[in-house]
Formats: C-alpha cells, structure tokens, sequence
C-alpha cells in the first residue's frame, strides 16, 4: 500500500505534529472541534524529507496524492480549480512542527490567471479586488518561487502611483491594477526567461517546492541552530481554500491573542485590518486596529472570537495565537499556535492559569521556555525597537543581554571613559586574562574572533555582561584603531548597540530595556521548579563578587572556582611572573608564598559567600605563558623583581611558547613538574576552610579540591598524594576536625575511557565539558570559527557543539565516564561545569545520565533550576 | 598462613619466573636438573613490590622469612653466616623477570668483618684473598648501598700503589689490602657519619634494600622504557653461598655461551679469567682468556662445562649464556638464561635450531626479537666500540641506524657539504618539510626539539635515515650556528656519532656497522613468519622510492600515502601557494589546475610499484600554513606569480595563523570549506589508476581514497560526495570500468565513538593512531617533551604513548571502532597507519582486535611481519 502523503484537515488532530506541522495539526483540531475553517488539507513533513532525498523532486506518488486531494476539496467546498465560473483558489503555506514564524514562505490567491481573475471579478462583482489578487499573486508567486525581489515590483508600483498622481495603493483603480498585472509578468519574462506559468497546477506544485524549498533558506537555518531545532524535521504544506479580508469594509484580517503577550495578563487581545489581506497586517504597511473597535460594527463576530479564544485556550491549556479572516462578515480561523511571549508574559501566564485552575504546577513550569529567563536577567532591545534598527552584522550569541554605547578598543580606554561616566563598548580582535577591568566598565564586548567557550564568551557570561563573539566580517584597520562592518568604517566614538542573545549588531544607538528579577511570578515558578528538580545547581564562580551574586540567583554551592582567574588582580601578577621565571625550587616557593595569604582570603569570601554549601577549587590550570610579561614596561617590572635581565626573562617567555598550547604544558600537568604550586594552593583551601568554620560552627565546610586535565590515574594518584600530605599536615598544626575532598575533572576523553581506573582515587568528577568537546571532536575552541560556518552552511553541524553538548559523541563519553567511575565508587557524586551547565537541552542531558549537579555562570543559575526541573518532567513521561 | 616470600633453589623451577625473577628461576632450574650450583634461596619480586608499598621498608613477616632461610642455607653448607670458625659468605644479586643486564646491583663476599676474614684467613691459608676479598665487600657495599662513588676508592688504591711503586693490584700485598681496608673504612665513617657496619645481619638487610631500590635507579627506568619492562614487575633477590674464583691458580670466574652471540655459529663459547672473581670478567680490567686453553690445564673442568652448556640448551630449547666460577678445581654454576644476541646470530639460530630438529618454525619464529631487525637494515656501533666512546647526551631513539658525520645547521649546507662528499650530520632546534633534500643528504639528523611522532622522526623513518629527536639538553646559540650538549660547545664541522635505535649521542667519531638484509636466514625466517601471520602488512610511503624500498623489505600494499609530502618537490611549492592566496574558486581552481599532472604522475609510480596492491592515498591533511613562503624572497616569488601585493599575502598568511593548528582548519575541513581541492586530488587519483590499469591488464587497481581527520559522519557523508561525483565524470568520461573505494582514517575521539555511523559511508577504516594519541591523552605531540620526563620520573608513564601503543586508553577507543564499525558493515576492512604500526607490541594488540592490516614506514616493514606473526603464536596460546 501506498504510504499516505497527505491528509485532510478532517482526517488529522493536534497530536500529529511531528507528521502535519504545528500549523496543519492545529488547523485539523480545530476542524475537529466545529471552528471555523476553510477547507483544506496538509502534505506532511515526511513529503518534505522525501522531496530532498529524491534530490529536490515532488515524486510521482506525492504529486498523485495531492492532485486527489485537490479534488477532494474541490467537491467539499463546490468550487473548481482554474475553472473559468466558480473557481477555487487556494493558499499553500509552510508549517514546521515548531513554530518558525517569519522564517519560511507563503503564496496566497494560488489558481489565478486571465481567465480565472475574469470569473471571479464576475462572481464577485468587485472586478478591483478581483485584480488587486491577482497583481498579488503574481508578485508573491514571483519573490517566493522564482526569487524575483519584491522590490522589483514596488518600483513598477510606485512609478505608477507616481503618473497617477497618488500615494496610497488603495487609490489605485482597476485599470490601474490590470496594467500592473501586466507590467508585473512582462518583468517577470524579463527575469525568468519564460512565461508567467497560467496552469493553475503548474503553479501549485511549483508553490509546494518553494515552500519545501524554503526550509532550508539560510534565515531559515540560522533560526533553526538558535533555537535547537533540527534539519531533518522537514515542514508539512497547508494547501486551504481562500477566504478574502480585502473584499469591502464587511471584511478583514487579523490576529488574536487569548491573554496579553507582552504582559502576560489574562485579557483577550487582538489587532484587525478591515479590507485587507492577512499579509497586509503582517508587512506592517498598514496600522491595524484594536479588536473592540468592531464591537459595535460587528458585533456578533467580536463575541464569536472571544468565545472561540476562550474554548481554544481551554482546549489547549495554553495561551493561544490566533490568526482569522472576516469575509463578508463571515469569521474564519485560519491558524491557532501556543502564543510566543516576553518571559515575564510567560511567569505571569503559567502562575494564573495554575491558580486558574487550567494547568498544575508540573505544567507550569513545563510552560516556561528556560532560555526565555534570560531577557529577565538582562537587558534588551524590544521588538519594535529592532525592527526599525539598520543591522550591520552577526556574531556569536555569547553572552545575552543588550549593549549600547561608544566604540573603543582599548580595555583601559574601557576603563578611562567609564570613569567619566561614558557608556562605552569594548570592540576588540579577542580579549585576554588581562582586559578584565576594561570588560567590567564596559556596556558590552564584541569581538572578530573566537567562539562559544573564548575568553571574552566565557568571562562576560560569569559577569552578566553583554557579549557578541567571533563576528568574522568585522576587518580591523592594522593599527586595531578602526574597523569595517556591514559596509561602514567604525572608528572610536561611534555608537553602535548589539544583542548578546541574538548576536545581532546594529548600527547607531538603540534603548535598552532593563532586566528585572523582582518579579513574585518568577519566585514562584522558580520555587516549583525546584521542588521539583532533583539535581542540584552550583555555579561557576571566581570571585565573591560573582558567588554573592549566583547565591541571590539559588545558585546551591560553587561547581568551579577558577583559581587562575585571582591571579590578574593588583599585584598578584608580579609574584607569578616572579615563579614563572625562577630558576630554583626555592625561588619559586618564596614567589608562591607572596600568593598564598591573597588566594587563602579570595576562599575564605568564596566559603562565606557560599554559607557551609560545598565548594569546588581547580587548580591552577591554563599554561604558564598565560601569565607572563608582554610589553617592554612589564618585563621591566619582572627584571626589578627578580633581578633577572630582560634576556633572561625574554628566554623564559620563548621557552613556553607551545605550538597547541590547549594540549600542552597545563592542568595536573603544571603541579606535576612543580610539585609546590599544588602545595601552596592546598594550603591556601585549607587554611581558608579552617578559618570559616571557626566562625561558624552552625555550617559544615567540607572543600572540593579539584584537578584539572587529568588522563591517567597516576597523574591524579601523584597530585593527589602532594594534597594529602600538605592539608594532612595543616589540619593537624591547626589541631582542628576538618573533611575535605580530592576529585577531578573529566576532560580529556582518556579520563572518560578510563574512569573505573580514575574513580580508584577521585572522590568526585566534574564533567569539563568545554575541554572535552575540543579534544572529542579535535575541534579548537579558537579555531573552529574557521570552518563552522562551512560546516553549518552544509548541514553536517546544526549547532555549535561548544553551546549545545554534542550527546551522540561527547555525550557518549560522559555516559561511560558515569558508569565506569560509578562501578569503582558507586556512591560518586558527578556534576558538571562546562559551559553546557547552563544549556537546557544539555541540562536535560546531564539529568538522563544520573548527574548530581550542574554548574553554570551565575547569570544561568536561574535557567539551570528551570531546565532542571523540566528535564525531570520529560524524562518521567 | 603467612605468605611464602622466600623460595630455596630446591623449591623453585624455571617456571617462576614472574615470581622468583628470571636469574633465580633458572638457578633453581639447574639445581633441580643435577648441576653443581651453590646453595641459595630467592627473595621474590612480590616482596619487592611489598617493600615499595610499605614505604620502602621490608616488613616483619619478609624479615623473618630471610633469616629462616639463611638457617636452612647454614643447615646445607654446615657454614654459620658471621661465625668465626667456618663462616658462611653470600652474595646478594637482583634478578628481575626479565633479563637487565648491568642495570640493577650485586653486592658479593657479605658477611665478613675483621673477626669473620681471620677466620677464612686461617681456614684457606690464604690471608692475601681473605683480605682481598674483604677490601672487595667495602668498596662494592659502600659503592652499591651507601653510593660512595667506587672512584673515590680507587683514588686510594692508586695512591697505594704509588707508594709501593707497582702498577697491577696483584702486585699488593697482604699487608697493603689490610691497610686498604682499613683506610676505606675511614673514608667510610667520613662520608656516611657512622661505622661500617660490621654485623652481618645488618649487611644482609641493607644489601637486600638496596637491590629492591636499584629497580627504581634511573638507568634501570630508562632500560625498562627503552625495553617495554613494566615498573610493576619488581625485581627478586637471590642470595647465594660464596664460592671463589680468586683463590689461586685452580680457580677463575667466567662466561660461556652454548653458541656463538654475535654469528650464532654453533660453537661452544667461553671465557674465563683465572683467580678472578666474577666481577673482574665483567669490569674490563683484566682480559680473560679462551675457554680452549683450559682444556690442558683442566680438562675434567672443560668437559663439564661443554657438556652443561649442551644439556643447557637441549633443556631450554634456546642458545644459553652461563656463568660460573672454578673453587679449588670444582665447577660451580652461577646463572644461566637465553643469551642476548645480535640479529644475525637471532636469525641464524633460529634458523639452524629447526634443521637440527630441537624447535618447531613456530618456536624459531617466536624467537626472533622483531626490534633487533632494525640492526640487519641499518647502521649499527659495536658493542665494544660503544663501550669506550664517550656519550654527551641522550635523545628519543626516533629512527633507528647509527651515524657519525660533520656537524651542519641547516638543510642547505647539508646538501652543499654532502655533494662535496663529506658525510655530515644535521643538527636542528626541529626540522621542517622544507628540510626533507637536506636530510636525505645527511647521514643523520639530530634535533633538541620534538617527540617520536615529530617531522623530523617521521620522515627519517620513512626514510630509512637515522635520527635522535628531541634531545632537550641541547641549548642552540642564539644565532643557532652553535651548540652545547654534554658541557661541550660545538660548531660546524665538529664531529660527533648518535645512535637512533638508542638515542645515545657521543663526542668524536664512531665507526659505523653497515646493515645488510641479504641473509638467508633472515628470508627464511621472514618466509616462516609470512606463513603464520594473517595480518597484512602494508607500508606508509609518500614518494616512489620510498614505495620501491617498501616492496623490496616485503610491504603488501601502501597504508598511508601522505600526499601533502609531494607538495613540497620543485615548483609544486609554487603552485600550491598560488592556491593559497587566491581570492576565488576560480583563482584556486586555476592553481589546483597546474598540481593535477604532477599529482597523477607520482600516483601512477605508486600504482606500478604496488604492482596491483591496494594503495591507500590519504587528501590533504596538514593545515595551509604549513604551505605558506616564509622569507621575503618566497613572498616575492608568491607576489610575481599571483600580482598580489605582499602586504596582501602577509595578510594572508596572517589569518592562516591558528592558536592550535592541530585542532584547527586541516585535514577533511580543507575540502569541507574548499572543495575544489578534493576534486582535483580525486581527478588526480582516477586518472592514474586508470592510466595504470590500462599499462597492466593482469592487475587489478582499486585505489582506496582516504579521507582525513573525520569526526562527524555527515563530514566524510558530505566528502564522500565530491569524491564519487568527480571520480564516476572521470570513469565515464574515460570509458573504462574501475573500481575504488573510499574510506576514512579514525583518529578523532568522535571518530571511534560514532564508528557505527560513520561506516554507514566510509568502505574501510585505517586508525591514524598518531592523532588519536594526542586528542585522546590531551597530549600535544610537539609540545609533550615539556612535561614527559616528568612523568617518566615519577613513574606516571612508563612508555612513550606516542611510539608504544596506550592499550588501555586509545586501544579502548579503537576496540569500540571496530566493533561499531563492524556492526554497520561487518566485512569492513580496518587497518593502523600511525607510527604505531611498526611497533611490536602494538602489532599484537592490532592482532588481538581484528585488524586486516598494520601500515608502517619501509624499513619497519619485516619488524612488523615478524610481529604480527609473533602475535600470531601469543594468541593462540
């Protein structure tokens, strides 16, 4: 038997998403359950995926399908297609399974030509909305199927309006629209080479393939990659009967609203153009009106949608999204979908309809899209705003947020011009450990190279600060004083506005809206979801300040403590070039020493700051040249130190040039040829934790000594024996009762593969997930920039596995690593502090493998709870 | 029960020697077996092992086991350990599993102080030996337990014999080696702070301690590493009766061989020194004599020892080397194992050892040490002549062969010398391509920088030339026209010697052994092997010649043609940089364009000397910028080639710059972002194949086209694509009717981890294992020299898991490749090309988990026959 390709909107229902496409199956519900709707039917997404593995071709067998389709609605609705007295004429619009709005094409007026736009100006006696379709369809057939711009067109229509004197395409009469059809398809023989095709179903089967087409449009795939939606889903097509907004003031076009999208308030809102087609109130040419505006010109039809967005949003416990058509004072729906709205719509909605009575707390928190939080806790550009705004290009989305301000390239013009009370934003080829403080004065960072896990990504996101990255179009002037985007030379002081959740950079200044967590809908969400989840949330933090800051956001404890990060402040550079270059054991201890007292004080803030909740330190874990000396000025400074000369200093610094410094002399692979690093840094956990407890005996301080970039179990063996030995011999000078814990992390794949062998002498993992996925993949964090858009432009990467963890590959190792350390110490607690941390799909991840906590920025905190909590939702399904 | 840690000779058999340690399995052996061997028990190497886990103390339990066993040794000789009437002396030697030679310690004459030497003074009636040997027993347990360098000793001896005027120690008297002992005693006391010990019990212990922590001594490490003997394995101690060589003229010590160790000839073997104790035959001092001069004076004695030697070798099936000494006119056997030999005598053995019927060919195959070949196919120093040279420094052993010659720096005085006809060394901080004609033209290449799997390693394998890499005491001037090494300064045209199969480097000139592989015992031992393996053997060769040598030491195929290496000849340079800079397909194209007929023309060479064997060609691999001109002439060159500027090519080479090439824009993302290059290689491939197909009829060519560096299956999908496309035009287009095949290399985690998908397109699998190694461990190649000492040094690894396969972690990752690669396609065939398909012990892992074939450079070729069917009769067992 045939597989079936296509169904009526009858023959469906709102469970077949996957096959239909959200649009299809929800225009079968509604069918379904007596609403309004044209007749219709769907060519399902697996039509779509057939389309391309038959090397973008409509085989015999669909195309069959949908001709006995056409007639099915044909004898349903008593019209005929392409017939010349009672024509049917039909929309085909795309419908992914998820929403994707805006992102693919629809062809509306399909089965047009001479003849037909003749019977229906007849049928109709309205012969100027009758051409006013037809100049339509031609022009969208022609953008969407044969990608003749549409500004083609508006040119031809505004030379018009121009000889006849007027302004508005309403003014425009018949005659004049007969003559812009013509125009229209002799331009369209001009750029295509042939006719404008008049068979009705030459026409359909060629709108079907552009729409099919248009999945993988490049708008299209990037919408897809940000919001995790996976090539291989396909769209289904919506073949309907079309109903006409634009047939006189009895008729209209418009969307609905069960509550208010923006604010979340249970209040029916809707915008309705009279005597316009549905494309008109999308395009914006035309400013709608509110809904009770007609309440009194119709008022029968006002209370038929209020009585159908109710019945909806009762049928589908969500807020609804409502599309519709008046003709002739006749309602028909022609969409309904789950209502995208602002994340404080979203708290406010499920808190309501919680209380409602509607949903139950389970599907509150299901109803909240984590991502979403992110506009809560950071600023934004809205909608409106961004509509209007020139875009001059596109970067990672690295850290989310808004920034708006004055160009400069220099962390201490950052600095500088902040002092004075400038919004400035810090534009740069990359940062390094050093540009810190310019980072923190600045509105935002926006950087040409790098990825996902760079520096820049990485530490903005610890700050909460905005931060585009690796935007490779931007071209720096050699002297790094200026630079060319989107066609435009930017030097310092101009202003330009991006949008870390989008990577969006726009031209000029935009307002930014500010965050706003004070919000009791979040608490309460919040506070469901994790009575809920069942993993815990720690955050990466590096310095008291960013810990106070995850504890206010329910961050449970610190997953990874950088101590790297400590080691740029003030002074504390000096003393570790002072141990980079020393020559002796000795002159390296007395260097750490100097280093000791500073790093014991950022811990005791780290413990109080984290009130008894456990708290994970790496060791030091980037390779040394990190940290030396750069410019002529700084080796001065190290010469004056050590009284080194700068020959000696300069063989030091060319003795750690590595050429893959990411696989070279770094991690557990530092404490291992200098043993003392890891005996200063113990000392300073240690002696941190004994002082806290003393002043609080209410709270149990247990530190989580972590080591990095371990592959064997000898190397963690031999580290973990000098951290023994140095905290042992602590704990009993300082004759006190204190637990510690000796864990790792899980980085390099050889830890993973040999986890049983590691467990032998970790007390806990922690997944470095960022690590792993370079050396899994082989992919450098940065270098990948290279290639990934190549890689993303032919499909063979949908995302950036350093945002979102690569489960078949990555995954696969983290799932080992679990059951292997598990075998050897089966009550191991396993987290993980990757970037993924704060991932929800990758949070969704870690809970399926039996992790006991993830750790992410603190920013992130709040959406790791959500995603928490929603995985274990799903996963009890 | 307590543990049995001691064995007496009469408990054991040669069976044991995991337990009792290879010297103390045999001496029980030969005890068991009738022969006069003194009286003695073994110390097992499990107590060693318990001696290092108990902090390096010997515990209660083993303590009190060795003192029962002395009673039963005082029991069998009637002697009393310290008595002073008949005292009983031992001597303490180690004895690990497997045989090391001169690496761990051997104390003798114990248990004598001033009152036990009056005592066999007055029983021998011999004071002169008595005090000899007492003298003897400070000097060895000063030097060996207590590390009072023996020179320190021999300074007083010569200052000795400058007073008494004589020049041999003979020569001293009773008198004079009483003073000795007494003046060593002192200088004892002054160095150690306390008396020489004088209780025979405490001696015994000490002596014992210090045999166990001879197994950590750092050349005992370095021979393990060098020898593939894992630290775990500890060593035994045997303690034996003293019988003595030195008490007069019907007495001596010496060494004897049931066949000749350097020819293998079948000839009894000896040597001996009269009055001698056994460590006067293995210092040098004095010359021993012949065995056939004894046959007048001793002829009871000769006979004994032929017909020992002869029961020997009957006995263990294998040619034997014995020690032993004469007391007094009686034999006494001290030793006896399988003697070290060079690989002729291996061969020749073996060979003669099936004529005479006493091993079957498995056992003569079994043998064969595979790595000992290298000697028969390369340069070689004598033994003797290594012993008198003096070494300077010492380098990775990264392709073996001896060679002595000039010192030059660079690649072009190299070539600039050798066409003069001087044989000259290249010394360099690390070699590039660029270097390749130069380092044909020297008779070795040392570099201070680079691993086992660097450039220069790589290529001088493949070679065939000898090379010491990353010999990290060099320190370079800084004008590199100079270095240090040894605390020597050289220059050009100094001359030194170094050694690739050991990485020893020595000052001055050695004269090198020329290999030679026409030796008919070699081919019938080849042959045997040939007939047990059933892994391939195939060769990774770049260029004809290489290809050509490969066939001739018996290659069955190319495993890895790195086509990348071709680029480098000539002009091709040229043209490859052009491709680099180009702005435009087209500009790349036209570039691509002029490398096609020079790519087709090696491939064809390759493909007629393969002479219808599979040849496996790898596209290119290595990130651009190892292609791009470095000097200003090479840019100016680039510049009159292409008309660009030579800022524009500096900025080229600029954004070629990566943070971790090894991670970043190479290997299947070259054609991923540029698939031109992949059509050319494909065009250049079929072209040659058919070319070639055409010239041979009865051959059957089927190129395997490889695809590098895949970690993602939709990667090799999408590669794969180019490939078939370009290749069925080229088929077609040519009208013939060839097969091929394309495949990938697994040497990305992500690889071997989704190996069920990728097989889903690749048609066979080679493991590049060189970078499978680096990801998997996290471990850059070039820059692990840096921290690998450091982990020898604490015992973290044992081997270089770059030259010896890492079973436990990269050989898990290849089992589940096979496994997953074998469940999509189960006749798929997988193969090894990484360095690692020469190495023995990784020939028998590839053995043990299904591989079809190993691929290594030529001159590793038979090594690895002889493996892999080594593997072959190990896993039958």
């Amino acid at each position: 038997m045939a597989k079936k390709w296509v169904y009526l909107f009858s023959e469906g229902n709102k469970d077949m998403r996957e096959l239909l496409g959200g649009k299809g199956a929800n225009l079968c519900e509604m069918t379904n359950i007596g609403l309004p709707v044209p007749a219709g039917f769907v060519i399902t997404t697996e039509a779509c995926t057939q389309y391309y593995e038959d090397g973008r071709q409509i085989n015999d067998e669909i195309e069959g399908q949908i001709v006995e389709y056409m007639k099915k609605i044909e004898d349903q609705t008593g019209k005929k297609f392409g017939d010349k007295e009672n024509p049917l004429l039909v929309s085909v619009r795309s419908g992914a399974r998820a929403s994707m709005p805006g992102m693919m094409d629809t062809i509306l007026n399909l089965g047009l030509n001479e003849e037909v736009v003749e019977a229906i100006a007849k049928k109709s006696g309205n012969p100027r909305w009758a051409w006013d379709c037809y100049r339509r369809f031609i022009q969208m057939f022609s953008d969407v199927v044969m990608e003749v711009s549409k500004s083609e067109f508006e040119k031809i229509i505004d030379k018009k309006k121009a000889e006849r004197g007027v302004t508005q395409d309403v003014e425009l009469t018949t005659e004049d629209l007969q003559d812009l059809a013509e125009q229209f398809k002799v331009m369209y023989k001009e750029k295509i080479g042939k006719d404008f095709p008049t068979d009705p179903k030459e026409q359909l089967f060629e709108a079907v393939k552009a729409v099919f087409r248009s999945w993988d449009n490049p708008r299209a795939n990037v919408y897809r990659r940000d919001n995790d939606i996976p090539y291989s889903w396909g769209t289904a097509v919506n073949i309907v009967e079309m109903v006409f907004g634009n047939m006189g003031d009895d008729s209209g076009s418009g969307v609905a609203f069960s509550r208010d999208p923006a604010t979340g308030e249970n209040k029916f809102y809707a915008e309705i153009l009279m005597n316009a087609q549905g494309e008109d109130v999308v395009s914006g040419a035309r400013t709608p009106m509110k809904i009770e505006e007609i309440k009194k010109t119709l008022p029968d039809i006002y209370q038929q949608l209020l009585d159908i967005s109710n019945k909806l949003e009762d049928h589908y416990r969500d807020m609804q999204d409502m599309e519709f058509t008046i003709e002739h004072g006749k309602l028909y729906m022609l969409q309904c979908r789950n209502g995208k709205r602002t994340a404080k719509a979203a708290l406010k909605i499920a808190h309501d309809m919680v209380n409602e009575g509607l949903i139950d707390k389970k599907q509150a928190v299901l109803s909240v899209e984590p991502r979403n939080l992110d506009t809560l806790l950071h600023g934004s550009f809205s909608k409106d705003v961004v509509k209007n705004a020139t875009q001059i290009g596109k970067g990672l989305p690295a850290a989310p947020g808004a920034a708006c301000g004055k160009i400069v390239f220099t962390a201490e013009e950052a600095k500088a011009q902040a002092a004075k009370g400038e919004k400035v934003v810090l534009v740069r080829r990359e940062t390094s450990p050093e540009d810190i403080e310019g980072m923190k004065a600045a509105q935002g960072i926006l950087t040409a190279r790098g990825g996902m896990t760079s520096h820049a990504a990485v530490v903005a996101r610890g700050m909460g600060a905005c931060c585009v990255a690796g935007c490779s179009d931007i071209v720096f002037a050699e002297d790094e004083k200026s630079f060319t985007l989107g066609g435009k030379t930017y030097t310092e002081g101009d202003v330009i506005s991006f949008d870390g959740s989008t990577g969006n950079i726009y031209d000029g200044a935009l307002p930014v809206q500010e965050g706003a967590i004070e919000d009791e809908d979040f608490a309460t969400i919040m506070k469901w979801a994790d009575e809920i989840r069942t993993m815990k949330v720690r955050t990466n933090a590096d310095t008291p300040t960013d810990a106070k800051k995850a504890r206010e956001l329910g961050a449970e404890g610190i997953g990874l403590c950088r101590t790297e990060h400590m080691f740029f402040a003030g002074d504390r550079i000096n003393a570790i070039r002072e141990m980079i270059v020393a020559d002796t054991k000795e002159d390296r201890e007395k260097a750490l020493d100097k280093i000791l007292p500073l790093q014991q004080g950022d811990f005791e803030q780290l413990f109080e700051a984290m009130e008894g909740d456990p708290v994970t330190i790496r060791f030091l874990d980037p390779p040394l040249h990190e940290f030396v000396p750069k410019t002529d000025e700084d080796i001065a400074k190290v010469c004056a130190d050590t009284g080194k000369t700068p020959e000696q200093v300069k063989a030091v610094i060319a003795g750690l040039v590595e050429a893959n410094p990411m696989m070279g002399h770094r991690g557990c692979r530092l404490p291992i040829t200098y043993p003392e690093i890891a005996v200063m840094q113990t000392k300073a956990v240690i002696r941190a934790a004994i002082n806290v407890q003393k002043k609080h005996a209410d709270w149990k301080i247990v530190p989580e000594i972590e080591v990095p970039l371990v592959g064997i179990e000898k190397e963690l063996k031999f580290v973990k024996k000098i951290i023994v030995e140095t905290a042992d011999a602590e704990i009993k000078a300082a004759g006190v009762d204190l637990q510690y814990k000796v864990g790792t992390m899980i980085e390099i794949p050889r830890a993973a593969l040999t986890a049983d062998e590691i467990a032998k002498d970790a007390e806990f993992f922690c997944f470095g997930t960022n690590d792993l996925t370079q050396m899994t993949f082989g992919f450098s964090r940065d270098d990948a920039g290279k290639f990934l858009n190549a890689y993303y432009d032919n499909k063979i990467l949908e995302n950036d596995p350093f945002a979102k963890l690569d489960q078949d590959g990555v995954g696969k190792l983290m799932k080992m690593a679990v059951e292997l350390g598990r075998k050897t110490r089966p009550d191991m607690p396993i987290g993980i502090c990757g970037e993924h941390g704060g991932d929800p799909s990758s949070v969704e991840f870690c809970n399926s493998i039996g992790l006991d906590y993830v750790s992410c920025s603190p920013f992130r905190v709040p959406i790791a709870r959500l995603a928490a909590a929603q995985a274990v939702l799903k996963q009890s399904k």
